[in-house]
């Protein structure tokens, strides 16, 4: 493929045709994957997440402008699990930065769950890989919200940043909530605000507690990213903690950690894939459907017959061919 | 099994105790459905969602209220997709309604998402059924936070509600995330506060452009939850809403659309119960992971191997018994 060749070579509308391609084929993707995995392995990956209204865009926003300063090659992948409809707020962001977006030295992706085979973290996996591919030192992954797609998210990043603001009233029922103990790096931002000081000592103690048998206690940078005030330290922090990742052999942990999660997700979009588009292309799955809705046999055996019925067919190669 | 008997019988406790056993154990999960699946289909099953801090939990408070004074018996499933690691908000809820749990109508069930087998969709549509069989008249699928659960929740309930206030700051962008499509009642909760009336104009207005092509325009709904007004609306709007539903058919469609999640689900969490546990047992995995992790061959090729290998010894039955 002409357009691996040409990604590997630096061009941005490649990499983006490449992107494009394997959302929607995953035949394609497989063949893509295949070529370039070889040459992932070499970027720092960030996971920004936290809850709405923060200011997380526009911190990222500044963080980037750091990096881009100190000559680092940045691709961002903005991820919107909450968005099947519309194309809302990550659409936002990367409007927002568009202007930049003929920079050489950075590329901007957004991704929303609408359509995306076997789910967004697969897809956000695959584009990390091919951002890795094309050279990027470092690759942020923008969240919107929090929630279950935020620790899925986590688990790929090696840093994983959580942005607060004092002015998000429910700020620390957000930390209870969860997305806590996912945290390499806090930032409260908007540290201008009304409460900054208490915010801050709050997240501190609360930080403090989590981690206090933890070997890297996280960071808690206070932050206004409009003014661009706070910035540089929370790029050192990044840098420090992929320094630790790497000397602790966490970094190779956190990689195999990876892998098993792509592992576990190839295998269920397989037999989605598989499975589900034989059962629908036979017919059978219509038939399924009504046979349980009405109580014809209870479901689970009636589950059961048809996909081993179904795998059977597929592995001796009736149905599809696969490699 | 004694206790689905005691349980069709009215036993809270034998409830209690089968969803415990079916969030645990998949092959007595299997059993229980089969036995149960047979009693299920008559409950109204009503799903709450909305961002964190508008109230959610107080208005699900007084409707619940209301609902017993019209003598419904309610099953609640509180779910905590944000929850892998603590047990945060919802389990605040349970304490809170505590005082409630010994009315026999009324029944409490959280879930989060820590541990569960195939996904916490597939519990909370296990729990739904049990509810159902146990005779709910309505089952209240109460969920925190705003994402991609939110959607396969929607897609679970016959009635979404949406929560709103207008003290959450990012109450627009919220919709705008893309949880607004899936409303099918909408509740400005807080309606006391400064801005209420501008807020619940511009959900209005929101709704009415969205919907517009829609035969039912979902209502939009001001309260005070914490001072039971408003709630008698909400409870009839759900009425409204079920008998709609029944009318145009469209009951049935929600009910089918659930089985053939159900099917995807079950397909899913089959391969993954089968196929991993082979490649866990087998010491394979750990090999399969080494082996992508040095590049020693391309990821994909050496997935599929597997799969088809894993896939052979199940199905001939060398591995584990099904059935």
């Amino acid at each position: 493929m002409g357009l691996i060749d040409d990604m590997l070579n630096g061009s941005q509308r490649a990499l983006s045709r490449l992107i494009t391609l394997l959302e929607n084929d995953e035949e394609v993707r497989q063949k893509i994957i295949r070529i370039i995995f070889k040459y992932t392995g070499n970027a720092h990956i960030i996971g920004f997440t936290g809850p709405p209204g923060v200011g997380k865009s526009t911190t990222v926003d500044a963080v980037v402008t750091e990096l881009l300063k100190r000559g680092k090659r940045v691709g961002i992948v903005a991820v919107d699990p909450s968005s099947p409809f519309f194309q809302g707020a990550v659409l936002g962001d990367r409007i927002r930065m568009q202007s930049n977006e003929e920079n050489e030295n950075l590329f901007i992706r957004s991704l929303a769950s609408r359509g995306k085979l076997g789910g967004l973290s697969k897809v956000t996996n695959d584009v990390v890989k091919l951002l890795d591919a094309f050279g990027m030192d470092v690759i942020i992954i923008e969240t919107v919200g929090t929630g279950q797609s935020e620790y899925e998210i986590a688990k790929m990043a090696h840093t994983t940043v959580i942005v607060l603001s004092p002015g998000y009233g429910d700020g620390i029922q957000a930390i209870k909530a969860g997305i806590l103990e996912t945290g390499d790096i806090f930032i409260v931002n908007k540290a201008d605000m009304d409460g900054a000081s208490k915010a801050i000592a709050d997240i501190i103690g609360t930080v403090e507690f989590n981690f206090s048998s933890n070997p890297w206690t996280p960071p808690v940078l206070s932050a206004i990213a409009k003014k661009h005030e706070g910035v540089q330290a929370i790029v050192n922090e990044f840098e420090n903690h992929y320094k630790y990742l790497k000397e602790t052999n966490l970094l190779e942990n956190k990689n195999k950690v990876r892998i098993e999660q792509e592992l576990t997700e190839h295998i269920t979009s397989w037999v989605e894939t598989n499975v589900l588009n034989y059962l629908g292309s036979s017919g059978e799955k219509q038939k399924i459907i009504d046979q349980i809705f009405n109580k014809e046999e209870d479901p689970i055996a009636i589950i059961d017959h048809h996909i081993k019925e179904s795998m059977k067919e597929i592995i001796s190669g009736n149905f599809i061919k696969q490699d």
